[in-house]
């Protein structure tokens, strides 16, 4: 078989404004080692907000989604408005507040969040195709909300925090709680999700569930 | 024993510009599987340039080294200023464009290149501590500068690149041709130096040799 295309879809670059870069980056790795391509892409749409992330306070810049993303992919990351579900075999959201707030308004909207529209597109392009879709971190709740809005239940982690599986599950998909070295699979939907960040304590902790997630993923679209 | 400190000096977040993002993150996954813990820095300065990453031209932005390797450490970093070679057991240095140009002006000035002064002083305090020091891709004659001020004749690699060979060897030290998987080892003076992606083809290959830098780098602190 080909090498399995495995679509990543980024929102900047840092665990404050964008993606979670150890994420992102474990990601793409464990892809790699998995031998299948990584096809990153973002949106080609500003932040919602730049932050310092040595202070923790936000800055009075704008930075594009699409351009910061690219220095997670070294350049190598597509519009995500020209990909379609038929260029891949699986995709990956890692988390990142930018999954919250720039990908989608989860952060603020909580179960009622609106995605961005490419982002919602592909998520149900990729279900109804039969093709897998792995979550981690804080970027679950786009896959549960994008598929409940088509009356699929999923079934999905964000790791323990209760605020946040309350909200995931008034979407109408199940929450299961899972340590940081875990995962959680929807079998029926090709969905796996890995809390990461969410909980673990360190890169070690996240790197665990991520091999894990990204082996069921490319499991599911061989 | 306690967990050896491991410092790892960044220049900023993205290959072109700063810190390439998959060494450092990389450098931080096999410093924890090695029971080490990571001690961040970076200088508290402009970088020299900014680049969009996405198009590979320079971008009218100023930004600043300490904030932007925050992104990478999560916002666990120290300035460098403080940092002193009592305060760790070893000191790693990825590559990415802004070693050989924010902690140095080696891109423009090659052997002749000045280093920043605080880089400088740890390279120069960690050696004579009798300390490791790990460098990859385009970060190792940084460290070979440094200490041929000293007086001392170092060996390592930056892959095969002949223009950047012959530049180090004219700074006294001695070069190595190393392929991308693998390690080259100046045992007298405890440097460990392999290329990334000054020859990777791909992030899974560039991870080979920085675990294995890892793993040698934390061999000499024990």
């Amino acid at each position: 078989m080909a090498k399995p295309r495995v679509g990543l879809i980024l929102s900047g670059c840092g665990v404050q404004d964008g993606s979670e870069i150890q994420e992102a980056t474990i990601t793409l790795l464990e892809l790699a080692r998995a031998g299948a391509e990584a096809v990153c892409m973002a949106p080609d749409a500003p932040q919602v907000r730049v932050v310092d992330h040595l202070h923790g306070k936000e800055a009075a810049e704008s930075r594009n989604m699409l351009r910061e993303s690219a220095r997670i992919a070294r350049g190598s990351i597509r519009d995500i408005r020209e990909v379609r579900a038929a260029d891949l075999e699986a995709l990956i959201l890692p988390g990142g507040y930018g999954a919250a707030t720039n990908l989608s308004d989860f952060a603020s909207a909580g179960e009622a969040c609106a995605l961005q529209p490419d982002v919602e597109r592909l998520l149900v392009e990729m279900h109804a195709a039969g093709k897998p879709i792995g979550a981690m971190c804080i970027a679950p709740p786009l896959v549960a909300r994008a598929l409940a809005k088509k009356g699929i239940r999923t079934r999905v982690t964000i790791g323990t925090d209760r605020g946040t599986a309350e909200r995931v599950e008034k979407m109408g998909a199940e929450h299961v709680d899972c340590p940081a070295g875990e995962i959680v699979i929807d079998e029926a939907n090709r969905i796996v999700s890995t809390p990461a960040y969410m909980l673990a304590q360190g890169i070690a902790e996240a790197a665990e569930g991520i091999t894990k997630l990204v082996r069921e993923v490319i499991r599911f679209a061989r």
